[in-house]
């Protein structure tokens, strides 16, 4: 059960002018669902991406890297779900470009115009056949208005599809920011991986549109964990197909760079808290918000530490105000001469800990109440600098156990 | 449950000449069970310890950092549980100090000849006066053949006892080396914390004592891990009393250090895989062996990136061969320019992982029937050098989210 996250309504979607989407039940894994999703863009459309620091990463990603250091303009994407296309070599790396020179054909364009992205099973070969038969029902239900239907076919075990859009105006006209995402994990079991898909219809040129993708990553997804792992396929793109016929952005001072960056980060912000929300056997929505550190980076570094401590977690699951684990986390982020005697600590509304020790105010009720809710913030103050962070995490609960215990059974 | 782990047979327990054992109720947080633990040592005994990086170390690890940074001579070790002493501030480090004095005035030594350390809830005062009330009768039944019953003394949520003995010839005679352990997390709940005391007979200088001391915990208690947490108490003591009446060790050279290093790892070692035998709702002990790596830090980062990730523990605990998250867990160390084509796996006896894709040998059944065992060791070898480490952990079951969010209930 997601927490506070409801399927998106389709009319609250704004199509992307120079976006089309279409799906298709392609049985990669399992019959009867939709599972691959093709992104037409039209030409001229920039494209940049963030993509997964672990070593093992997928035969897609290593070949949306290549695509991308050679060009930024791009005329597709096409997902599949149910297999990662991961720990298969060189087999694997031409099965995804296999699939890119069938979307090529398909759409009229070149093959390194295509970007492919895998989630699903790894260390298995991926089924390219199944992606070519089902490909011409793909094109043919290419549309304006899917981003809904598209981010319900690229889904694993998310229990909730995701997609969410903004709007703002650059040079005296409204263009549209609409993203989706799938992931319940920074890694899933084997069904694994986010994958996030931003567009825009301003104009954005491929420097700056590298410099907003990882702007963006860095505050959004990159700021929220389930478990605390990494996915082999991890990604994240960006599009700006110029479709609202804008001047294109080309410099991070002009105000139309900082405009477009707050909407795309509002709709990345609002992604990664669905794949919290969304996280796997998730019972509360937690905000870890770090304030007065010595650094961004040290400030990151408290959040996550707290956010990823599994005695916390159980601790939010169990609904206890168990402040001793609060700053057993905070004190194991390896902060250089952190002066413990500074640090306050707020859970919701409720002063907890002050000074570093139990705030003389605190009432076990109080704090048990604060536990109690389905969202939950926990505010640390170092007391150190001006650095400020929010990570944002789900609980750990029996559940957790029990779908990744039993995932593939 | 803890796996393949019986509690000491005190006869399998090797008197060191020059340390006695006391223990009492003190009634620290519960009646009824022994929480006080007194270890007086004879004059000239010499001491050295490694305590928690935690930036919110409790006062006793502070007064013990004190005292050892002004001497390496001491006549007592005191510990209670029940209460951790942390996140107390200034009256925390009064409590500490006022239960070494009533320790030196009941031995006749003086008060920074004593170390405290303290295991239980964090953030609550410690109660010096029922410490006080109890130390007549830990003094009383102050025996040299009581390693045993000490051991069960500091226990907290351990479900057993950890102590264990070897012995080395040193100079012609046989020294003995026995050490007793508590912790089930590197970070338990609110009853914190892995303590650690090992003595010898031997002679050692105060520099070597200290070499050796880090030397040990770097291959032994630093290579175990239950749920990557670091406690704030965590504190490891190496105790020689130089009874066995064998001269100095002074060299790291000399074959007496090498020799009396064995036992003292051996016995380190012992320890620690206990500890994580008795994990918190373990049902499996895991060994993580890398080999090939660069260098060592390469090694334990890989090892600790596997035996640390909630998904792989959740599959042993399932008795799932879900590769696919062991080459995550391994990508996700963070090891630049890992070529992943030279990676091989094996659970137990079964090659899985083949150059970085699955073993064309490898049969689903073959990993299941690996991964049923009590007993499980992954060998992971990275093709890049000559770089090894062990790291021991147990499994993530249903009853470590019972035991972890139902601690206070």
């Amino acid at each position: 059960m997601a927490v506070n996250l409801n399927p998106p309504d389709p009319k609250s979607l704004r199509e992307i002018r120079g976006v089309k989407l279409g799906y298709a039940e392609a049985g990669i894994r399992k019959a009867g669902r939709r599972d691959l999703m093709l992104m037409s863009l039209a030409p001229g459309s920039r494209v940049a991406g963030v993509f997964t620091r672990n070593s093992f990463a997928a035969a897609p990603v290593r070949v949306c890297r290549e695509a991308l250091a050679a060009a930024d303009s791009m005329r597709a994407l096409i997902v599949n779900a149910g297999n990662a296309n991961c720990g298969t070599g060189e087999q694997g790396l031409a099965a995804s470009r296999r699939t890119c020179e069938a979307v090529a054909a398909a759409l009229g364009c070149k093959a390194s115009e295509v970007l492919p992205f895998s989630t699903g099973v790894i260390l298995e070969h991926l089924p390219v056949d199944r992606i070519e038969a089902a490909l011409p029902r793909c094109v043919s239900s290419l549309g304006d208005a899917n981003w809904a239907d598209a981010a319900a076919a690229i889904m694993t075990t998310d229990t909730v599809p995701k997609a969410f859009s903004r709007t703002v105006e650059i040079a005296g006209r409204v263009v549209g920011v609409t993203g989706m995402a799938k992931g319940v994990g920074m890694l899933q079991p084997n069904m694994a991986t986010m994958l996030a898909f931003i567009a825009t219809d301003a104009a954005v040129s491929g420097d700056m549109l590298r410099r907003m993708v990882q702007d963006t990553a860095d505050v959004s997804f990159n700021r929220v964990t389930v478990d605390g792992d990494t996915s082999t396929n991890d990604s994240f793109v960006l599009v700006a197909t110029g479709g609202a016929g804008t001047p294109d952005i080309v410099s991070r001072a002009a105000p139309e760079y900082a405009r477009l960056y707050a909407a795309v980060r509002e709709v990345a912000t609002l992604l990664a808290q669905a794949i919290a929300r969304d996280g796997e056997g998730a019972t509360k929505f937690i905000t870890v918000d770090v304030a007065g550190a010595a650094s961004v980076a040290d400030a990151v570094a408290v959040a996550r530490s707290v956010a990823n401590s599994p005695l916390v977690k159980t601790a939010f699951f169990a609904s206890d105000p168990n402040l001793g684990r609060l700053i057993m986390a905070v004190g194991n982020a390896g902060i250089l001469e952190l002066d413990t005697s500074m640090i306050d600590i707020h859970i919701g509304g409720v002063k907890v800990i002050d000074r570093g020790g139990r705030a003389a105010t605190y009432r076990e009720e109080d704090g048990a109440r604060e536990m109690k809710q389905a969202e939950i913030t926990v505010l640390i103050s170092l007391g150190q600098g001006e650095g400020s962070a929010t990570v944002w995490t789900c609980d750990y609960s029996y559940d957790y156990v029990k779908i990744n215990a039993e995932y593939r059974t």
